[in-house]
């Protein structure tokens, strides 16, 4: 494919609202191009990219057993309704009204559909397993899209679905496809981790995220040094140095005034006492927003460490809540304990309370009085106040405990690019598809779903490989594998060497690229590094005069000086 | 692929909303299930043709140039407000508020994103030409869809889009386009037929439809029986023998009653003149529906020979409106004649008057009185009233004459699957979208646009091919090419067989189906006419013992009872 005869325009600097490297060099690179926030036009390039990466997928699924079709993006209500999605999704779930005034979505995921697909087709045991997969354009209406492809609203996906007899059967297909995901991101060549995670509301018991290794990744993860244990923060169990002072005898309480202590830190100051020895109360509505009849104001009380922070995924699970619960307003905290904010404690409140693991070995500790500017030392639970639930509602971080060795947990930045969740039977059962067993007796099927964000593996793999130049491409996804630079265009034995290069090449399965434009060779070379192909071959007039070309490797930027006869097979050994 | 490793239901009854041939058969053969009116599930089988006319899609627009892109399918209003087919579109463009109170559109068309896409990009005539596409899903409010994926609200389509620097390339892209269309279509080897159509508000002024020649076609065609000359009816210019009495002497008016004769049927046999030579009046609102300030009712009437039907696309067009006009209510002609539809009549008439050329060569000729129950006879056009202007306003049939020749014109029914339009620079101009010229002067695009319908194409294959048993695939197209049924599936010498006829072809390039269920084989070969792949291998214990296996061909049910050694070179030569 020569230059002059694609659609590639390159830039040399970013749009403002690029914030992260890959972001800036998709832009940079011509590989998408903005037409509103959240949606991008996939340039040649890209579209390349992503179908080597759709292909990869494919091969991978359809070896263990997958059955590719394709779904309707668009969705009637009631389809969602039958599982009550249709509230719980929440605003991120667009909604809209055809002319006949029916309602309908975009769909943002496909388990109801996939359901509605299979549940008057697949009627006997004999039927399962199935595994059905598609690779889609989803929509989702991120309030505030960013990061280009990373969390936009339109995005492609690969979505899978499968159907088991029991639940020993749905955990062995979960296994497969947690290989399968392996294969996949293998094949790639990227770092990544598989951690366990929320489930999020698509429900589910068992669910592993896999995350591509970056700076700018979204997700905090905890790994731990010495075993397999990795975890996306939102659900690792936090295990630290716990500050016990149990052997201490209780002492009376005793309020004392801490006019302008509105913080933790200043409290900290004043009192002389260490953050984790401080206990902070906060409060939540443990309400269902999910839930249009479940309105009213729930108040519960979190209490922690005044060095922790709260989880709330661990708190939405321990509210069994489908989303994280509300934080109450400074006007909704005066009116359950009659103080400010920085002024509460648990003394005397009339609401649930949980406290995390993290307080549980405190004795004689200072909390809010519940009276604006006042604080009470000396406080001890179960003696003073009674706790409704101890659970473990905090961050973890690094160097906490690893929970299946003495080793410690490291922390990573991750971007979550696939999914794989266990589901059970939520979704048979809510939409009533069943199949007859070995007795002949109807029975839910139980499912699973597997998810990978195709456009964001896509840019998460430059997010990982590039430097200060450009995108360095994973040889698996790269749009070309080999980006020649013929510097001057018009010479006659320059171009028949490259049509010879190119030719060899392609007949040997590889994608080769030809910067054919009449540009200076510093333009080129700019854009070969901008654009990334792991192998840059340069011709020109003056090297072809000494009968020499160059192979230059785009990780290493190594050079290597080759007479044109043996370029294609030292590219081959670079490709392997 | 063996068909107990997929997911492929078949079905004995079609449901009762299909209403033709190639719909029933898409539902019955399981290649497609309805999730909600006109939202289809694309099944594996369906999602293999669908990808095998993509690539020939591919194949031959990547030969002439092409580069493939892929725009979002969520369009923001501002973007069509800039052509002003956010108003134009009506209806069938679907629009929708996102969580943040901005409007958006589901993309029916690309015009305008793909303007966007180049206008900041292409600074140069040295980049002209170029000519970008896409496969995508595409989205259409249809108020009543039906006939499956034929007029269906989600489906895929190819557009393309072409960029040059004057009309003398613009139309030369054109050609080519038309070219790859005949490439494509020929390569489905499939009946079709070429016609000048109607820009319909893509607008443009050179345009031809590709039509798959189908009895269930919701479009009627027109094709010379000596020339190369054909049209979609709603463009074909109507040349029939003319009613010509021009040599009679006027006689005066005379106005008679008519008391219910409502329609020209009842006035031919109560007056004994021909229907061909009574003139009826028709009215309709000029006013542009499109723009929002056009509000008030604008009439124009239409007179047509009794025996002719009304074109509303060329009354559209010598309106020049964007859409087809609306017909005024008996309540609005009354306010407009002061009669009820059938006594209405040109004379006295306030508003514009436009005749069909049919009517031209009548003298003496009668029509409505523009009085309840009365008609006057021994009209005269410019004697009597005056014409705005004589026009082809009539629809064409079979047996009119062959603009280019002497010849006649015969009627066809077709599945438009393929349309071209030359644009010119009706959205280059609106958009503001320059490049500079040899002169460094800033000039529009000359534009182009082609659409194929990817899944439209798909059905319209079955419409045409298929008999009372099911489907007959096109080679090119079908799922698989080869279709095995191994009736005995736990027989080892069988399954062996299979497998070293399935090896052998797959290993050609051949796609192989392999039914080994458990099923009795007069349901294996039902469900083999159903699917419809061109060649069928049946494989049987019973024929094995005499060393025999059955090739057969699907269109003609010819069987060639084959050795197993030579069955895949038989199957090769009938599938060449």
């Amino acid at each position: 494919m020569k230059w002059s005869q694609t659609h590639i325009y390159t830039l040399k600097e970013a749009p403002s609202d690029a914030e992260i490297p890959s972001h800036k060099l998709l832009i940079r690179a011509g590989l998408v191009k903005k037409l509103a926030p959240g949606m991008y036009t996939y340039g040649s390039l890209a579209l390349r990219s992503i179908r080597k990466f759709e292909n990869i997928i494919r091969d991978e699924l359809n070896k263990r057993g997958g059955v590719e079709i394709l779904m309707p993006m668009v969705h009637p209500r009631e389809l969602w309704e039958e599982t009550n999605r249709w509230e719980e999704m929440g605003a991120g779930l667009l909604k809209f009204q055809n002319r006949n005034n029916h309602w309908f979505c975009l769909g943002a995921t496909h388990e109801e559909a996939i359901v509605d697909y299979i549940r008057n087709d697949v009627k006997s045991y004999k039927d399962l397993p199935r595994n059905l997969y598609q690779i889609q354009t989803k929509y989702r209406d991120e309030i505030r899209p960013r990061f280009g492809l990373m969390r936009g609203r339109e995005f492609s996906m690969k979505d899978a679905y499968s159907f088991d007899v029991d639940q020993a059967g749905a955990l062995k297909t979960y296994q497969q496809m947690y290989e399968a995901y392996q294969a996949i991101f293998n094949r790639l060549g990227v770092e990544y981790r598989i951690v366990q995670a929320d489930a999020g509301n698509i429900g589910g018991s068992q669910t592993h995220e896999f995350q591509l290794l970056a700076d700018a990744g979204e997700d905090s993860l905890l790994v731990s040094d010495t075993t397999d244990f990795a975890a996306n923060i939102e659900v690792c169990p936090a295990i630290d140095l716990q500050t016990d002072n149990s052997n201490e005898a209780l002492k009376p309480i005793e309020k004392f005034a801490t006019p302008g202590l509105k913080t933790i830190s200043d409290l900290s100051k004043a009192t002389g006492v260490p953050e984790n020895q401080l206990v902070k109360t906060l409060f939540f509505s443990s309400n269902d927003q999910t839930n249009s009849k479940d309105k009213g104001l729930k108040p519960v009380a979190i209490l922690l460490r005044g060095s922790d922070e709260l989880n709330p995924v661990k708190l939405k699970n321990i509210l069994g809540l489908v989303n994280a619960p509300q934080m109450l307003s400074d006007e909704e905290i005066k009116q359950v304990t009659s103080a400010s904010p920085g002024s509460c404690g648990p003394l005397g409140l009339q609401i649930p309370i949980y406290m995390d693991t993290g307080v549980e070995g405190l004795k004689n500790y200072i909390v809010g009085a519940n009276e604006d500017d006042c604080h009470i030392k000396n406080v001890n639970h179960e003696r003073d106040y009674k706790i409704t639930k101890v659970a473990d509602l905090r961050m973890a971080k690094a160097g906490d405990k690893d929970p299946l060795s003495s080793g410690k947990l490291k922390a990573y930045r991750g971007i979550e690019v696939g999914h794989v969740f266990y589901l059970g039977k939520k979704y048979s059962e809510k939409m009533k598809a069943t199949f007859l067993d070995h007795q002949g007796k109807a029975q839910n099927f139980e499912m699973g779903c597997y998810g990978i964000g195709v456009t964001r593996t896509v840019q998460a793999c430059i997010e990982q490989n590039h430097d200060q130049d450009g995108i360095i491409w994973p040889k698996a996804i790269a749009p070309f594998q080999v980006h020649i630079c013929l510097l001057d265009p018009q010479d006659e034995k320059a171009q028949n060497i490259v049509h010879e290069i190119e030719t060899q090449l392609e007949a040997s399965g590889y994608d080769v690229f030809i910067d054919d434009r009449n540009e200076r060779p510093g333009v080129k070379f700019k854009d070969a590094d901008l654009l990334g192909m792991p192998v840059r071959i340069v011709v020109g007039k003056k090297g072809l005069d000494q009968n020499e070309i160059e192979v230059v490797e785009r990780r290493t930027k190594t050079v290597h000086k080759v007479s044109p006869d043996s370029a294609s097979a030292v590219v081959k050994k670079l490709l392997i």
